[in-house]
């Protein structure tokens, strides 16, 4: 029996001969005259028809033991994939002592969240949870894919930096050689400074943030998609880079992982041609005459019930499940943040709602030297930490721009999981460090 | 003049007609009658032809600077690209005012190490860094490539761990929340994990390791490409692979990078079909009695003085820049490693040497869940820490094993530069942090 080993997607090539495969026993259903091993491998499951003669020998077979099962492939309409395995041999390469706490063959793992993290290792074999895991690789690939044919250059910059960039609050302190170093909340600065060689640049990689809150939207540790570009007029060019990355992202889902979209339900999000998008006042001036919210105006930010509003209203109005949010006060906004030209109250800048959630922040950023002192005296904001941060603008940048998606949020938000964790291959938080 | 932008490599599809280019201010050739502005954007450079007339409103005009020109495309066969601009207006779209350190249109920087590494966020915008940093993507691009076409999934671990995982020694802290975490000096233990899940894994990503020296081949923070597969034969298995990769690699870079390739005049390595390979105790043995090295036997390690003289001895042997050493003894490799089933003092673990110098380490890992119970006996290694990992492989795990490939070391090696600080953004060492 000197089979290569096929996959399972490979049956329907290969109906009447023998085959072998190899993966994990993802079920054994014992029904006495008919009885049924599912296996499971990298591309899905295959169904083996097994005789009480053929069980026997299984006796004592646990979930997830890993096989090498040889077959005869049969037409079978009723089998998942429309074949399955007849006249089979199993042997086994690693054997399994224990049960295992899920049931993985069941596309919704029934443990409470703490437990299913507690046993992620095992528990992401699920299909379900593998789906999502694959959506999440599919999401990165798409995104590079997109900027790569836009000519943007993907760069990996430190996450060990000497200051805290964002703020001084959420920072991780790392000891460095008996110095205090810091773990990047983001690479804004580096994104910034590539700009100046690159004029387009992309990355993808982990930022840290020591919030000491536990929510269902917050990790401690995430994967952040982002990037950054020159020579643009002003924040709507950014906004038009993003709706061609969020569309690029998608359409490689839809090419690339239809099964996934299928077994895990999702309803693709209406993306118009052009995302619409409303300024800040505007969007609380509708939010207290239109849907009579009494605390929205003179306010620097929007709270999530605000944005949830406004997510329902892009829906309504515009057919839309994303909405930009233009222009929020410079008092929120980080000092590297340009200022509306007409109105410096404002900014530049923007947040992308998806389906009522904030997904994407955003916008121009200073590009002017001279606007670096000012914007740095302004925010009390210390200069020689950030040496080298400012000499870049001292020697030539041009406008630009960028955002950041978290990767973790986006992939929540497309499949409607009702926490980031599930969203996370292994999640940090307040709590939790392991597995 | 409301031309569009184009680029500099746009040019010959313009030849007569009025355009728009913007960049930097690369070069300013004041040569009296004649004069050049050469401009760089993110594709290039393009020459502009100035008389006397056009040079005086650009008195004071510093490089680096951001500028906007307009000029009308002639062909000129000893300009870069075979085209420039004449009737040429120039506009500053963002002044500078100081000189730079360096003149970064000559192709080597002339400034020591130290000088160009603090300058960086300029230094690197002269076209031979780029360069050097545009193959980098291309390494990582085409690493992936090579991949996705395999059926591998991509995954992205926790950076933050519980507990050291390789070794105590070389680890850097992070304080936690008030506990003590560390950063991941490699995703091994998670890239296993997820064979569990997907078959295939690879990730890219960054690895920490507190190394308290500084040679030129060493940073602290480095970028990591990693892959794990199951259902192996054995580490011939991973060499396979391996190969495969690096000539996908290569591929992608004279593919996509003929360009930087070209600029930096770099000598392709010598890749055959299938790489040498040479066991580790006849290694020595060769280089006892063919080389007259006399302290290598009975070692469990190769020196790097060793190392350079197999990979003359492949090149000149094998006509290989490559060389796979295979069967290290297992007493210096990590307790997850795969004995040799024929001699338990050997491994089925390998090194490649590229040019003489270690580029990958990797091999075939223990697989069944009683073999690491007892290698974790045997090597005093605590089981608690690593609960979840060791949970794993009790739930049936297939024979496996992978490799990691430094990606500066690779670029390192590939453009034969002589630090690998030059061949990293911006690198971490025991003294730098900076920029």
């Amino acid at each position: 029996m000197e089979h290569q080993r096929i996959l399972t997607r490979e049956l329907g090539q290969h109906v009447g001969q023998q085959v072998r495969l190899k993966g994990w026993l993802h079920r054994l259903r014992k029904l006495g005259e008919v009885n049924f091993l599912v296996l499971r491998d990298r591309a899905g499951i295959a169904q083996c028809v097994l005789g009480p003669a053929d069980l026997a020998p299984l006796h004592g077979l646990l979930v997830e033991t890993v096989i090498d099962v040889v077959g005869t492939v049969v037409e079978a309409a009723q089998a998942p994939g429309g074949f399955e395995l007849h006249q089979v041999t199993v042997e086994v390469i690693s054997p399994v002592h224990d049960a295992t706490l899920f049931a993985l063959y069941k596309n919704t793992i029934r443990a409470t969240l703490p437990t299913f993290l507690d046993h992620a290792v095992v528990g992401h074999r699920a299909p379900d949870r593998r789906a999502v895991l694959k959506l999440s690789s599919g999401v990165m690939a798409g995104f590079r894919e997109t900027l790569r044919a836009r000519d943007f250059t993907e760069i990996q910059t430190p996450k060990l930096v000497a200051s805290a960039t964002e703020s001084g609050a959420n920072v991780f302190g790392v000891e460095y050689f008996g110095r205090n170093a810091y773990l990047a909340q983001s690479p804004q600065f580096y994104k910034q400074i590539m700009v100046g060689v690159f004029e387009r640049v992309f990355e993808v990689g982990p930022v840290f943030r020591a919030e000491p809150h536990s929510t269902t939207r917050h990790v401690n540790e995430y994967v952040s998609l982002d990037v950054e570009f020159g020579f643009i007029r002003d924040h709507f060019d950014v906004m038009a880079l993003l709706t061609e990355v969020i569309r690029g992202i998608l359409g490689y889902l839809q090419q690339h992982h239809a099964a996934e979209l299928k077994l895990l339900d999702v309803e693709m999000p209406i993306l118009p041609d052009s995302i619409p998008w409303i300024h800040f006042p505007k969007a609380q001036q509708m939010l207290h005459d239109q849907f009579g919210v009494t605390d929205a105006l003179g306010e620097p930010d929007l709270a999530p019930e605000h944005e949830r509003l406004l997510g329902q209203w892009a829906k309504n109005e515009h057919k839309s499940d994303f909405l930009f949010v233009t222009g929020y006060p410079m008092v929120k906004r980080p000092f590297y943040t340009h200022p509306d030209p007409a109105d410096a109250r404002y900014s530049n800048s923007f947040d992308l709602l998806f389906r009522g959630t904030e997904l994407v922040t955003g916008g121009q950023r200073l590009h002017l030297y001279k606007d670096y002192l000012e914007a740095a005296r302004r925010f009390n904001y210390p200069l020689e930490p950030f040496e080298t941060y400012f000499e870049t603008f001292k020697f030539g940048m041009p406008p630009h721009g960028g955002f950041a998606i978290g990767l973790e949020r986006f992939v929540m938000q497309l499949l409607c999981l009702d926490n980031i964790r599930l969203a996370t291959l292994f999640p940090r938080d307040i709590h939790r460090l392991t597995p």
